[in-house]
């Protein structure tokens, strides 16, 4: 493993046990730890306020949860796997016979061994999620059973962790990952580790553009975001849903809502670069693009992963762990992320400064002095006057460099050499 | 036969014999017909009045007309068919030879037993229409005929029919028919009689859009109208020009001038899925689309029918008659009529009234019970939670539900469904 | 050979020989000459005057320039050939050996009979070319060597011609061509020749659009062109750089920047038509479409031409001359050109003068009173009463007559004759 992969793998290990939800001490401990990564700014936004239709529920936090059969014997604990209670369980202590305990068993008869993920957020009840073989050995149905659920549902938080990176332009990209699931790796601790990293790597060299970095409860979070950040949302530039990173399979890839928006572009070009096959999903409601790409908002959100969400056995189950989620894989979506953000940080929109005929290229130190580099209109070819000769055909304050990369068929990385050495020499600048 | 296509039936036999033109009181009668159907207001337009680059012409009316042989014997009688006079002749009482009155006779060599129609509503002349079987019979050459039109043509009026049908919006779609040929069934009294009883539909159950409905004179009529609902001609959506809807042959489309406007879609959308094939004609300059769709107008205007005018064997002749149009073919092609306006009638615009981030549905009782119904991202599904979530997405107030269902890729009709249902709960709202 | 390449070849024989570059007494030689065929007006920009990022530079002129050997014998004189001497060297005189003198001669070893086009406008220096045979040949290495060049580069002028030749619309077209390279036929001699001819052609007939022809020499002129006549050039339809259109090879169309516009269009329509084969480049910086279409006019300029700058064997080489360019080729491109012209002059906007609805064709006389025309509408036929519904319709005063024709795929000639009848009719009219 190289240094990074074990930072990872470190990572997913403390981070994996923790209970979070969409509120509570897991949340906030997930981002503390998070916090020894990157400098994360913590917001919490107090329970009841309106986040536009919708309100921040109470604040949910766990002691303790078990099912004890008649001989006094904890069957199903809380402790060996938070899976085992139903996200936003009431508290309860009672003892009740089968018939009244099996509407609050959930399991999954298609997946014996597997503890399936349930939450009840928004409907006030609770109950326990157990394998279906647990299921049939454990709960004889003429016994007795104790159950203690010692919740509590508070006036508190919800909790977001941000940061941002400033560029030299205050254009911002978006990269939101959610954290709300709880010992769920490739869905989606495999994400918040990755974005983690991520904002690492881009706090370490300058950039172009800004970036936002957002770390929320999936769908409340998200939305309560929105609704604190509203103007600078309405400037983003296009980003990401970081999620399902971590997973055994092929690499995919989610499109944005408008596939012909540049960063669908970006992306696809980063992986056919790679050289190796990749899915392409169309554009959907999967994740937290329904409030960022929500008619007021139109960002471009797209997702690049390691087997998406809903698509891969034990989904949602706790055959999603660290058995199947590997350090290595998020390392690989991490290569992406990064070359596609290096790629979209290229994305500059020049201006030339003298867009009234052609720049006096000689004046500015521009001229070639080798006389090869005059034969410069045989076909799109790559030498310096005739990269620089379209580069100022085109900078015309409105197109980036992307797009001109793709008009002159010229790598962007070139032509990001010669803009700034046209920038230099003051004949073209930043819009 | 139905009900209704006896009720078909029935008016096209009453109507058939009336000699219509472009003025007249067979057009006032025919009209007053219909106003047993429908309540149509009538509009006189007086002769002389400007109408854009026309004017009205003197009202056009006609007693009686022959040609007796020299033997006093009626050998050419308007009251046998009314196309024997050619439309707007002049009067005349007087007596020639053949060589004079040859000029006056209209036949068709290639259609011996057929009476061709013939108008000549800005030549002043006069003349009658035969059949060539009858012209070698009943014109010796070495014969004196005495030739009678008792017509006149005075200070009258030019008369339209005319209906709105109002629905919740305001915008309106035109459904227009021309009713000045006389006994000709195909072209155009099935126009006529689908339009009636198309409008009678329409006025059955409440409709989102407002329908304009039109009965004129073709050109002369079709301008009057425009130029006195100059303002409200420019605000409609889209239209149709009814004509040649009862001929025995295959259904037929012709488009409106731009193919690309939705009118055509739904046409099209509909013509397929009655699994029959059909024609598609492009737009051309057939009938009344010449004037709206004119540039001060540019309405895009269809028309669906049975045996498109110019197209089939005896057209604008005595053989485009009853035994040539049946009730049936007219009761087919306004079932097509009636699924397009349906359609059509589909095409709400709504807006999200939450369009920052998602609305919550479990608050407005959206969020189904039903765990099955949550899988709701695997591919384009038809659940109703992935049906809401899309709807939301798209409705941005500018995009009308025929536009999202080929978007979707979901039957407009089961889109239709949620829409309403979201718009009962009031997280959207017609604009 | 015709009268009109006789006077093309009386005119290369004379121009060839003078001493061009991008100032001085060969160019203003060159447009009084040109004179004789078109009333050229003549423009003298200063020395030292700011044009955009550039400067116009001294004015360079030569008397004499030649090397002698130590025998006192010329072995290289610029009264032999002008491309001998490196236009724009300063004055010298001094006597040197081998070692010292031949980093001041140039020759081009893979052609060895040519001698090689070289310039240095903006970089102070001397040199002369010559053909690698002769370099071997008279210049061995032991012996010392006279230079004289007898060069001024003085406070002059840079020379332009230009004229405007009016139509009836004040939009222009604009017809440019370089006139800086001293004695190379193909590149220049033969686009300056054509566009003298070209501009005697337009002259003779009146037409729709105004011209705008231009004499410059290349980068510089154009520069100061586009500066002093900034507020037309940014009016200017669309253009032409005339160059490179007398070689032996076959014809070559080098499109403008925006390949859908119509100029383009047109051009390979005119192309097409000639049923020969022709050679597309696409846009490139090649020539004065530097200045035209830079971002603060982009104006779409095209060249057609034959044997295209850079392509062919000898380019800027004493073999581009009149052995290699024949004036029949010359006016075989003139020939396009003028084809071109006609065509674009064709393209006119006109207006219907009744937007609303159709205009009364019998109250303008434009009604035909023949029967047959009448059947206007199977499909797009050619007869006139057709032509004249269809072209009423698309005369919205913003599409032009070429871009009718194309929707109405019926050719601009038959569209032109009834356009102007209907122009006659006053029921439409130029924009």
């Amino acid at each position: 493993m190289t240094d990074l992969s074990e930072e990872i793998d470190h990572y997913l290990r403390r981070l994996f046990p923790l209970c979070r939800s969409i509120t509570g001490h897991g949340n906030r401990e997930t981002l503390r730890i998070l916090q020894e990564i990157i400098p994360l700014s913590i917001l919490e936004i107090p329970t009841g306020e309106k986040v536009y239709d919708w309100e921040i529920p109470r604040e949910w936090n766990v002691r303790e949860a078990w099912i004890k059969n008649s001989r006094g014997e904890k069957i199903v604990d809380f402790r060996n796997n938070n899976l085992h209670l139903v996200s936003y369980s009431q508290p309860v202590h009672t003892r009740l016979g089968w018939n009244d305990l099996k509407d609050h068993l959930h399991y999954r008869e298609g997946l014996p061994h597997a503890i399936p993920y349930k939450t009840s957020y928004y409907r006030e009840t609770w109950g326990f999620c157990i394998s279906w073989d647990d299921c049939r050995r454990l709960f004889p149905g003429d016994e007795e059973f104790e159950v203690f659920i010692d919740s509590e549902l508070t006036q508190g938080n919800l909790t977001l962790g941000e940061m941002l990176i400033p560029g030299k332009s205050r254009r911002e990209y978006l990269i939101s990952t959610y954290f709300c699931h709880p010992s769920l790796a490739n869905d989606n601790l495999s994400g918040v580790v990755l974005t983690a990293f991520l904002a690492r790597e881009l706090m370490k060299t300058p950039r172009q553009f800004s970036y936002r970095v957002v770390f929320a409860p999936e769908t409340i979070g998200a939305i309560a975001y929105c609704q604190t950040h509203e103007e600078a949302m309405k400037k983003i530039l296009g980003g990401f849903v970081v999620t399902c990173v971590g997973g055994p399979g092929s690499v995919y890839f989610k499109k944005s809502f408008d596939p012909g928006h540049w960063i669908n572009a970006v992306v696809e070009d980063v992986l056919r670069e790679t050289g190796e096959e990749f899915l392409v999903y169309p554009f959907d409601h999967g994740s937290d693009e329904r409030q960022y790409s929500s008619p007021a908002f139109r960002i471009n959100m797209v997702t690049v992963g390691k087997d998406k969400y809903f698509e891969y056995p034990g989904y949602h189950t706790s055959l999603d762990n660290l058995d199947l989620v590997k350090a290595g894989a998020i390392h690989q979506s991490l290569g992406i992320y990064l070359k596609v953000l290096d790629r979209l940080d290229l994305e500059i929109i020049f201006e030339n400064f003298n867009p009234a005929c052609e720049t006096m290229l000689s004046r500015h130190g521009l001229y070639p002095r080798n006389d090869e580099d005059l034969v410069f209109s045989k076909g799109k070819g790559l030498n310096e006057i005739h990269i620089i000769l379209w580069l100022l055909f085109y900078c015309d304050g409105k197109t980036g460099l992307n797009e001109i990369s793709r008009k002159m068929e010229v790598p962007v990385e070139a032509l990001g050499r010669v803009a700034e050495k046209l920038e230099k020499a003051k004949v073209l600048g930043r819009v």
